[in-house]
């Protein structure tokens, strides 16, 4: 066990904060529940904003930006939204500091009061589309296919690094549509942009599907999810898409000339991912020896160690092995080789396998005489002696080998921990035992979701897109049900 | 003139004010001082970002976040950071909304307030360094180059688009070094970089120098700056890099085991620049006609017009042209090929050369059997007809020149608006005539400085890297001085 990290099985949490800070992914700040996000864990949040941000623009998005200030009365204009979103969150109440009477410090001016509050945005549909309103009179403004990377703030009271902190980063789309259906389209494609980026990229199987009305975004008429399952059993809702319908277009007076000639209100979209995807990537594949990353989003994919005890034979591994890193360069792969003196091998190879990183390349002056190299993997922590006249292809082969093991591991995974129950008894006891997706039957109500969620913190994560319809009983309440929903305790 | 823009003669503010606007590059926002980022100026700004942080990594530095909010009491810390910045700011002083008694809006809830207001971080120096006192304890954790891309909010009572907003994006970069001179040469690299990429992305020639004590950052030992002349005389500031000392090492309590097995305050620099360069783009290049843009910043370098009536022409045109559009592609250029039936061509061509698009090509029925097309330059608004069959070479060229062009015309305006004066008559008549830079003695004393200030608000721009030493008589006091140095009125 490296760094004293805890293992997984002794105490999953402790394992999970351990492992954030001690692979300097991110930590605590001096403001309470803030994280600052270190350079290493930035990284990684720099490799997911750019393939998703190729993949908006693909899909035809453009960014902007929009302040971060948010009028209070604007919340107040969706009667669903103010009850969502308008509580727990930053309040902006003057703005002007003075010097403290006594001279040391700075106090709050009174004199420098606004005369409304502003709220630090929570996510910003409103303040969107009350711009919208300017940008849109016809037809032919729409559709207005609209992307924000930005920062939020939620004052969550109970926080954890990435998975729950009260400033947190995201990305919000917010699309205007002609139509009711061009705007479902467009919540579903972005529903499955997510999935395809959770999947093929950080390597996590997600199950698609519709949220029951009691965990619908706040304001929406239906939401998308994407939920995914830890390796704790628990699930975590990795991305939401919500189709708003009219609400904020009504909410803003946001009309338009259609096509037909007559004003009518926009269709609406919103959707996010944030940096709680660094904890579904974190928890999904790491292990009791640190972090693994899939070789798609580790910041060094492939790191070389040199072992040698002169300065000659560093020399020697070094000429040799420059040639190797330029080559793998150049096929497009994130290379490092780590040659600094201050630092044995073996702290090397403990730091980098705490660190994720998918392969190790070590040289030593025995490699050289006989041109090979010793090359581990780190999910599965394997090493193999490979010539060094075939490192280039074999790395490739075997970073893509490394992604999709990962994948397949978090599948299989998945696919073990779900479970079909039809007892009240199973139910509880599985979310007590293995914990993990649960497939059961529920009577449709908001009244039995409760309930449920009030015994066992269990909710309701989805209603898999395309679910077949299946006449059975709810688990809770015995009434009929038309179809199985999946149960899970989730982040 | 194009959209009813005010022209620069007639009145280069509201110029400026309508260009933002009207080529949707940015608006006012229902926030007071905060502006919304248009998609088109947004686009503009990810180019700008997207150089500048290959630039930053290049020279050994990576990203990281830090919070958004700054306890109040961090700002007391460093004497002078704190007359520099904890004044006009927006303060947190509540964590949660209540229902109105009402029940029709929200209200701030007093039971929530927090123990210690919160500042909405104008820069970030004070908890940057609260968290670098944990990450550094000796020379090994040195040098520490770190760099965040954020918005942050100086409460402004007269604002302009991207000028000077109350909330704004930037890049700041934090360093921290174990000598003084190791953090004085990063400092002065940072400010090449600036340069750099100033003269060579954004063709806007600078002169790099060296801020009065006056105008210093607040906390800073020396601030480097690199400043640019805009179209009306008025110089613009478009970047700073400041050499902090120990200043903020001593605040925060920064120490490091040395190489000698010493205890010492590490020694520190920040620099940035924001969307501010938006501003200094825009009014560098653009005219009467709308924005024109440098083209290794425009968004779309080429647009491709198709002139028809028909639509048989449409698709002859475009089965001709998409090869050649493809084949600039492939040289990494940016193409757009316009063929959208809503609009006229008399209407794209002057919508693109508001937008300030580099080079338009038009090609028509006839240039189909002539084997030719219209390339029309955005910067001179010539027009040249070239054969398809050269378009490729050609076009790749031409975006160089314009390029050059831009600078070498910004580079011949500032030549010819730099005045070497020598008495307070000419001073003060430069200033009210033709403006521009004025290389003049001054006594270097603040005094001077800021009587010169108050009766022209002119201020000394900067001490030019180099300086030649020149005796001579201060332009104000008559006092002997050992060199000139740059005034200028400024944005």
């Amino acid at each position: 066990m490296a760094k004293d990290l805890s293992t997984r099985s002794d105490n999953y949490a402790q394992w999970y904060n351990d492992l954030v800070i001690k692979a300097d992914l991110a930590e605590n700040s001096a403001v309470r529940g803030c994280m600052v996000i270190k350079p290493y864990g930035y990284a990684i949040w720099e490799k997911i904003q750019g393939v998703l941000d190729k993949m908006f623009k693909d899909t035809g998005h453009s960014n902007a930006y929009f302040p971060i200030f948010i009028p209070k009365s604007f919340f107040s204009r969706e009667a669903h939204h103010v009850e969502g979103f308008a509580k727990e969150c930053a309040v902006v109440t003057h703005y002007r500091l003075k010097t403290s009477p006594d001279g040391k410090g700075v106090v709050v001016d009174e004199d420098a009061r606004l005369e409304e509050e502003l709220i630090v945005r929570p996510t910003s549909e409103t303040i969107i589309w009350d711009t919208y309103k300017n940008w849109i009179h016809s037809y032919r403004d729409l559709p207005l296919k609209i992307n924000q990377w930005a920062n939020v703030v939620r004052w969550e009271m109970r926080t954890r690094l990435f998975l729950r902190t009260a400033e947190f980063l995201w990305q919000e789309g917010h699309t205007a549509h002609a139509t009711k259906e061009e705007a479902i389209a467009e919540a579903e494609t972005m529903l499955n942009v997510y999935a395809d980026f959770v999947e093929n990229w950080m390597a996590i199987p997600v199950i698609k599907g519709i949220k029951s009305p009691n965990e619908r975004f706040a304001g929406a008429v239906e939401t998308y999810a994407i939920e995914a399952l830890m390796q704790d059993g628990k699930a975590l809702q990795a991305g939401t898409s919500h189709f708003l319908g009219q609400n904020f277009a009504k909410a803003f007076d946001v009309k338009f000339l259609n096509q037909d000639n007559q004003m009518d209100y926009v269709w609406a979209t919103s959707w996010g991912v944030s940096t709680r995807l660094m904890g579904a990537l974190i928890m999904s594949h790491s292990d009791d020896n640190g972090l693994v990353l899939p070789p798609k989003l580790a910041p060094v994919q492939v790191v070389i160690v040199p072992v040698f005890k002169t300065s000659d034979q560093l020399a020697a591994i070094t000429e040799k092995i420059l040639p190797v890193k330029q080559a793998l360069e150049a096929k497009g792969i994130r290379v490092k080789y780590d040659d600094q003196e201050t630092h044995k091998p073996g702290w090397k190879f403990s730091e980098y396998e705490f660190k994720g990183v998918p392969v190790r390349i070590t040289v030593g002056p025995r490699d050289l005489e006989s041109g090979t190299v010793e090359v581990a993997r780190r999910d599965t922590l394997e090493k193999d002696v490979l010539q060094i006249t075939d490192i280039e292809k074999k790395i490739v082969n075997l970073l893509d080998q490394i992604q999709k093991n990962l994948f397949a591991k978090a599948y299989d995974f998945r696919e073990n921990n779900t479970f079909r129950v039809d007892t009240w008894e199973e139910f509880k006891r599985t979310l007590d035992t293995t914990g993990g997706f649960i497939s059961a039957h529920w009577d449709g109500t908001t009244e039995t979701e409760e309930k449920i969620k009030e015994e066992t913190k269990a909710t309701i994560r989805v209603i898999p897109l395309n679910n077949p319809k299946e006449n059975g009983k709810c688990i809770y309440s015995g009434r009929p049900s038309t179809q199985r929903v999946l149960f899970a305790r989730a982040y």
